[in-house]
């Protein structure tokens, strides 16, 4: 394959180049400021895909934000992979905790910093090239498909229905998907699952407006103080979730999973000094990569109410408010969770404040098998680039769409992510290894030829 | 007195105007940007002094917003009345909730909409021109200083050393105050003390930057949960405040004053109807205007932290803060409940994050004696105007400069406010209803004329 590697060395610098164009749009898909940066992205990928070779590939609408999808049969006989990713990308706030501008892309030791740059647009561009890579060198062994959606950031609210209207469309054999990390360059890992989703906003409402916090404070119920105490309750001091029933469908790891998983390599020492705090915190009895990868977990995504600016103002808040989402792990059920959130938090509200309780977005949980095709094709691939097998692990993250490309399609996911947990996704200052984008499209066609045989 | 009633008459309707024009600058000492509209406001009111008729009238330098002083001196033998109030108002927002802008002031239903209408430029204002009906009418029989301060809602931090540099400009017999809230109309009260002030903000930071929340969450604390928690342990199950120490100093009212106290006219329905709750809220064993006179209280101003605009973001956020204040009542101390409020909240927090907690600013309460000179010379004038005996009341809100003023000038303060809890203080909407303006402006007279007897 000596000449995928002369390829890939020539066009080194217009690969990086043309990735932080990609990064240079704020397709940011939860702003409805952002539309018209989303459709500018979309058409970019769709240009991208057409110079790497596609037969086809167009911008296809939906009810939401645009799916870009391009294609090449070589021959209908041959195995068909079908590689998955997203052009959209996380709000990038707060802005001030940036060293450069979200969407001015800039290269910093040997690394891309950019919202977005690992979370995905630098990772499904990574297919991109590979794909480039090898028709250029006419070396491609598979059908390739390309689904690259937009509204993966906010849940793929409207990809279910996409997927269901274009079943033939997208027929394939394996789902291939970047948009997940690795440990390490050193310990390259696959994920073999993820972690679904619930997410609500909470809204508490006491008196009909702000009061003056010495004449009414200590004789009316202060939302802020209630909201505190609604979340205060939905862990218990060993960090266990109280909420009724959110135990209930998990699959418990077997001894010989977490066995396995005890054999990572980790740091807790690093992991503290890399997130600058003294101590580590998380259910009791769990490890940190059990806590993360095969246990559900209850965070506060945001929350707010009352005064919030500069000096003091003494009011009795009308309103507070929190963003709330749990990860989820198998066979724990979106819906299911999201219904139970719901119903907690409007539960236990006391009689002298009203909620507002809502889903904001969700996705279930998911696991790849290791003995599949797909996976195996994964492993013996980074093997080749890497020089050593694969740690299989549990990702902490969430692919919504997941459970419903499988259904839809029939066809299980393989994950091959090579970002890394410290880039920074969804976090100020995301970067994306420049050495693991060029490894990640070193390593890809070896995917394409393994899965072929 | 008939004079007074005739000049009146004859000039409401500028009486009204001179408040309007005050009303419409931002006078918002919270906010650095109105550091500006602090000096103009300031040069109008030593201009309205002048023109009611004092004898010298200046704005004086202090190390924050300036303070006006205006006196006139008809014989120094006779008594002087020393009138207090402030020109700053509360920030406005938020700004969405207010039916007309809160610099353009709106006559509606007979009330004047406006920030500051009632706390405290329409009230302040009252006694300007019922100087200047006394000394139109040459029927003054006291002397007369005003002290009308720019940062009474942020906590007067400059005031007492502008009082200890000027003992002797500022002497007097009696200390007047028109910054707080009678019953109704029907039911005229004069307020005997006010409540105290500890406010603080308090940070909490976990991981060294917002995380994701799949990749991390279950492993760190949230700084938002740990806040959360923080907060929900300030009260216990009957609303009771469990910062260690809390009420050590309390001085319990008396059967005397409690029984005094629940004669006052209240209507819970009526109370909770104007709010817009079903049920009310507040220390166990307590009635509402127990909780909001003779009790201390706790309350969140209030909290932010992680993704709080449109849409969802699963992040962990890397920080969450709030703004808490506790409303103070005899004998506690300011400074001593503040450093409790400090000490808790850095003492309960988990060694998984940091807490920056800080004063923002406090004031002492205040008592003032029913058998005082002042205090009955303001219940004949309110028995003059309105026909009947005021009710003492405890006010619940807080005037902390009262105690320095006390210390330093060693005289009584006597509180006449001619406002109503309803007022929105501090609220969007504030507003003054004219007919208690040109009531307080009628009163105020027969204040300095029962006074001098």
């Amino acid at each position: 394959m000596q000449a995928w590697k002369e390829y890939q060395e020539q066009n080194k610098d217009r690969f990086l180049n043309e990735m932080l164009e990609l990064l240079r749009i704020p397709s940011v898909s939860a702003k409805s400021e952002h539309a018209a940066d989303m459709r500018t992205c979309a058409d970019l990928v769709r240009q991208r895909l057409q110079d790497a070779g596609v037969d086809k590939a167009e911008v296809m609408d939906t009810a939401g934000h645009p799916v870009v999808y391009g294609e090449k049969i070589i021959d209908p006989s041959k195995p068909t992979v079908l590689v998955y990713g997203h052009y959209d990308v996380q709000p990038p706030d707060p802005l001030e905790l940036w060293h450069s501008g979200p969407f001015d892309p800039v290269i910093k030791d040997g690394k891309v910093y950019a919202r977005g740059s690992a979370d995905d647009k630098g990772q499904f561009y990574m297919h991109v090239k590979a794909f480039e890579t090898m028709v250029k060198t006419n070396s491609l062994t598979t059908n390739v498909k390309f689904l690259i959606e937009g509204e993966e950031e906010v849940g793929s609210p409207n990809l279910e229905e996409f997927v269901k209207a274009h079943k033939a469309l997208l027929k394939a054999d394996v789902i291939l998907i970047s948009d997940s990390a690795m440990i390490s360059m050193e310990n390259p890992s696959l994920d073999i699952g993820v972690r679904g989703l619930a997410y609500i906003q909470v809204e508490v409402t006491g008196p009909n407006r702000d009061l003056h916090s010495g004449t009414y404070g200590g004789a009316v119920a202060n939302p802020a103080t209630i909201l505190a105490k609604m979340i205060a309750s939905c862990h218990d001091e060993n960090n266990h979730i109280t909420i009724p029933g959110f135990y209930d469908d998990v699959v418990v790891a077997t001894p010989e999973e977490r066995a396995l998983m005890a054999k990572a390599p980790y740091d807790e020492k690093e992991y503290e000094d890399d997130l600058g705090v003294q101590e580590l915190w998380g259910e009791k009895g769990y490890t940190t990569n059990e806590r993360t990868g095969i246990r559900p977990t209850l965070e506060v995504n945001g929350i707010w109410g009352g005064y919030i600016q500069e000096g003091a103002k003494t009011v009795l808040p009308s309103k507070a408010s929190a963003k709330i989402s749990a990860r989820l792990v198998p066979n724990q059920s979106s819906e299911k969770i999201t219904e139970k959130l719901l119903n907690y938090f409007r539960s236990i509200a006391p009689k002298s404040v009203t909620v507002n309780a809502f889903n904001l977005h969700g996705g279930e949980p998911y696991m790849t098998p290791i003995d599949s095709k797909g996976y195996q094709a994964a492993a013996k691939a980074i093997k080749e680039t890497f020089g050593k097998e694969p740690i299989p692990v549990r990702g902490g993250g969430s692919i919504p769409i997941c459970t419903i490309l499988e259904k839809e399609l029939g066809v299980k996911i393989v994950f091959m992510g090579f970002g890394l947990d410290s880039d920074n996704l969804h976090s100020p200052n995301e970067k994306f290894h420049i050495e693991n984008y060029y490894k990640g499209i070193e390593t890809i066609p070896y995917f394409h030829k393994y899965f072929a045989e």
